[in-house]
């Protein structure tokens, strides 16, 4: 039997991936530049962050329209970092999701350009959202450019670069972690409860909620890459083995991995029974997360 | 003896990129990073873009503080956007303004980052502007996003890219110029004049104002690389003639391309006193423009 939460989660996951690709359709603009764009867009993943937006937002509130234009302007901005992040000068990699990457399909520089038009693209979505007020709007725009900027995302993904090859510690793998992944997860529940209301007391103990679901994520990804099955993931594991990336299973092995998950699962949903936000499916989904196979 | 327009230019540049370096400095982000942003900002520039967003809302209103976080945001996205097309990928130059680009002195990784970095704060800043209304910073935030991202320069570079090698016909190439850097020119001209309070019937004379001299750009830098002395450009003359470039002398000849560049600036001063802005620093700006020997 299926769970209301899986409902939850297959019904948003739908209506946001229709929202994309209906405004990417409507774009007036170079068709190759929009086949790429649209490419990564539709290219699957979990649609992890725009779910968590709006789960946030229906703790305090339950009209969802109103979630559409930030939602959807997140997974397009995780969709560019992921793009560009892919390319040969940063990561180099030719599969993402099992798929060829984008500069793999297209070629580089339609990869640099589609990722910059989706990041622009982004912040014209939410200003011209009509579901908002023009306060909502400015909000949203702020603390969307402020966790995926240079204070944000992209430090994170800079950090992660200039560690490559050094053994750092497990205090600097959180901070790159907090910042690559977690600004944006924090965006996600904090930007929803924001629209949806809560208040600024809901949304202090959200900020410990989501720094602590950033991290569950980042293990979960590292003790994946140890013990996760390759056909779920859709790429090889062991990747982290032969490199001289720091991970958690690296640093504590992989028991003490799966412990430290442990320890921050508790403390998220402390947080959310904090946030008076226990009743929503926050809670469900960080087990969800945390439990995760791919 | 210097021209009063000479001094108003003087003291924009010097204002605008004193304002650039004190955000820049004041971030809290991964130093090279920083460095690798400051780099390209500071390399120089004439500052064209902000310096005709102030005269644009100077042709309407006198306090010019009101214009700084757009014309800021403005030039640092134009300089995302030279780092980016500068890159191996893109363009493929080592040199710009007689300087190193940004990935020979860094990194491409760090060029990708410290673009995307600079386009993403360019919305925060605006969004974080105390002298702007909400209205104004929503306004302001979607012209920009409109002329920087798919519909407006990003879809002018991917053609521009796309139609390198291929003989193009003289409206494709006014399309691609219009795009990449008459959609900057626009915002520029209209955001100005918006913050200023010009009219919607004064905004509409601008927009043609707007659309000829990006033309006039266009058909200028053209003219330089056949004409032009290499010192004062900061790089190599002729560099369209070796390849299959289209460029308007080659389409019309220096004499014709000269002669349309005339008609251009007839055109937009004639757009100008529509605007009932022929008292502004914008006519004499058309000249200056026009005329330029870099």
């Amino acid at each position: 039997m299926r769970s209301k939460l899986n409902d939850f989660i297959d019904q948003n996951k739908i209506l946001i991936e229709k929202e994309m690709s209906k405004h990417l359709d409507n774009l007036s603009i170079p068709e190759r530049l929009k086949k790429s764009m649209t490419y990564s867009i539709e290219a699957g993943g979990k649609r992890i962050r725009p779910i968590l937006l709006i789960a946030s937002y229906n703790a305090y509130n339950k009209n969802t329209q109103r979630t559409l234009s930030a939602a959807i302007a997140l997974e397009m901005i995780h969709t560019y970092s992921l793009i560009h992040d892919d390319l040969p000068a940063m990561d180099d990699d030719d599969l993402r999701r099992g798929k060829p990457t984008n500069h793999i399909v297209f070629d580089e520089a339609t990869a640099i350009l589609a990722g910059d038009a989706l990041l622009t693209y982004s912040f014209e979505l939410i200003s011209n959202d009509s579901a908002l007020n023009e306060n909502e709007k400015v909000k949203m725009i702020q603390l969307l450019a402020q966790a995926s900027g240079p204070k944000g995302m992209v430090a994170g993904q800079f950090l992660d670069m200039e560690a490559e090859n050094n053994e750092i510690a497990i205090e600097q793998l959180e901070r790159i972690h907090t910042l690559k992944t977690g600004e944006l997860l924090r965006f996600a529940i904090i930007g929803g409860a924001y629209l949806g209301g809560a208040t600024s007391e809901q949304q202090k103990h959200l900020r410990e909620f989501a720094f602590y679901l950033g991290l569950i994520f980042q293990v979960q990804d590292d003790i994946l890459d140890v013990m996760g099955d390759p056909e779920l993931i859709g790429k090889p594991t062991g990747s982290d083995e032969g490199n001289m990336k720091s991970t958690y299973p690296k640093l504590l092995g992989t028991k003490g991995a799966i412990d430290k998950k442990d320890e921050y699962v508790t403390k998220a949903k402390e947080a959310l029974i904090l946030a008076n936000a226990n009743e929503s499916y926050l809670m469900e989904l960080t087990d969800y997360f945390s439990q995760r196979d791919h």
